[in-house]
């Protein structure tokens, strides 16, 4: 392991399965002094870690103590100018709602050279995980991604312009405010536009709710639906279905569509 | 190897740097019985397959035939049932503009089953070479992807919608459309926000023009910029710039902000 010229490597750990890792990611890791690492970051990772890290959790876990953003900046710059390479490991894509900014900004200003590692990030690999593309020719061709809570804690203007065009729509960290969302898409007129909740998406523990927009709130009640979860709103939530769906399935649909 | 079930994995083989794949996509490449690349595939990844694969290049390239969309459909087909499994290699995502859902719906008419690996979508990791999140508190608390080209092959007309969003835009495949883009962004009185240009990125030939909604035309034309390239449109492109900066900028920049 080199040590000590003070650096800051930000790598994406990926959705959640193991092998949705890349190379890069791993090397990086293995080149690690210390290693912080988040909530939504599987643990079995940390095996690519050398043998003399530091391996730190600096997440949020229900009923501990966690560090504030502020804490963690100051854990990163301390850490990096006395044991050289700090690896920050953020659950999903680094630059996708990872507060990578304020963690770059503070290294730089420290005289840590900072690099960034992407990660596969859920918005696209969990809506994958059910089989279901984010854009497809003459359904969707766009999408947009949108976290649920904006830094002010309130609902992003964004949605209102996102529920009124074409494109799917992905929602990250929005469990909580899932009521008000969805009513901002009736307003645009879109009650019937199908919605899917997946939670733990690409784990063993993944669970999945569709709907429409009119009716998902209870469904994702009566399933028990919580965070961490993905919304995904549009027509390809639809298209999911008839991807996933088996063989038999197939011919029956054709059975039924030659009768017509 | 194992042979003969007839199945199709839809692989995605990330942006361009062989280090940006996934685990789990390598792993599906050495269980290849054919592999099927296109066009943006980093060639160096073929090294994975086993010896004994079939390899076939089905992308597009300057001056040589290609096969239509129809025929890699037929092709997917053919070596599924005849050799077993099949891998269609895929720039990026295979769920992002990859064209997946016909192949998809082609090989489940047939009996052949089929799962999606998810790739590092050049969206996301070619903007981050550069420093540049694609959200970040405060400033882009969204993002949205959006084709240049639609099946229809007019500009699409969520770009007037996003052009009137804080979302960070990433147009993917516009080059030929880009003067009517900007077009689109200086009618919602965008004029003067920043853009990039980034042609190869992630990869050693990679090259980048900034500017305006305003100059980004000519500035790209000056610096020669064409396709494959990646346009963002938003303030995370200034940002990148302050991110980039060198200590000693940094510094320079401290001390003039202190003298004011």
């Amino acid at each position: 392991m080199h040590v000590s010229v003070p650096s800051l490597s930000l790598v994406g750990a990926g959705p959640g399965d193991p092998e949705m890792i890349t190379l890069k990611a791993i090397n990086t890791i293995r080149q690690a002094n210390v290693i912080l690492y988040d909530a939504l970051v599987n643990e079995s990772l940390l095996t690519y870690a050398a043998p003399n890290a530091i391996i730190r959790f600096v997440g949020k876990r229900y009923g501990c103590h966690t560090l504030s953003q502020q804490e963690i900046n100051q854990l990163i710059v301390e850490m990096a100018l006395t044991h050289g390479h700090v690896v920050r490991l953020k659950g999903g894509d680094p630059f996708v709602f990872g507060r990578a900014v304020e963690e770059i900004q503070i290294a730089k200003q420290h005289g840590i050279r900072v690099n960034v590692v992407p990660g596969i990030s859920s918005a696209i690999a969990v809506p994958a995980s059910q089989m279901m593309p984010l854009t497809c020719r003459g359904t969707a061709e766009s999408f947009w991604v949108i976290t649920g809570t904006t830094a002010a804690g309130n609902i992003s203007g964004d949605i209102a312009l996102a529920a009124r065009s074409t494109a799917t729509v992905v929602i990250l960290m929005a469990m909580s405010q899932l009521e008000g969302i969805m009513q901002q898409f009736v307003q645009c007129g879109k009650s019937d536009t199908p919605v899917a909740i997946i939670q733990n998406g690409t784990t063993p523990q993944q669970q999945m709710v569709t709907g429409t927009v009119k009716d998902i709130v209870w469904r994702a009640q009566a399933a028990g639906i919580g965070n961490p979860a993905i919304i995904v709103v549009g027509e390809v939530v639809a298209l999911s279905a008839v991807l996933n769906a088996s063989m038999e399935q197939l011919q029956i649909n054709d059975t039924i569509h030659e009768k017509r």
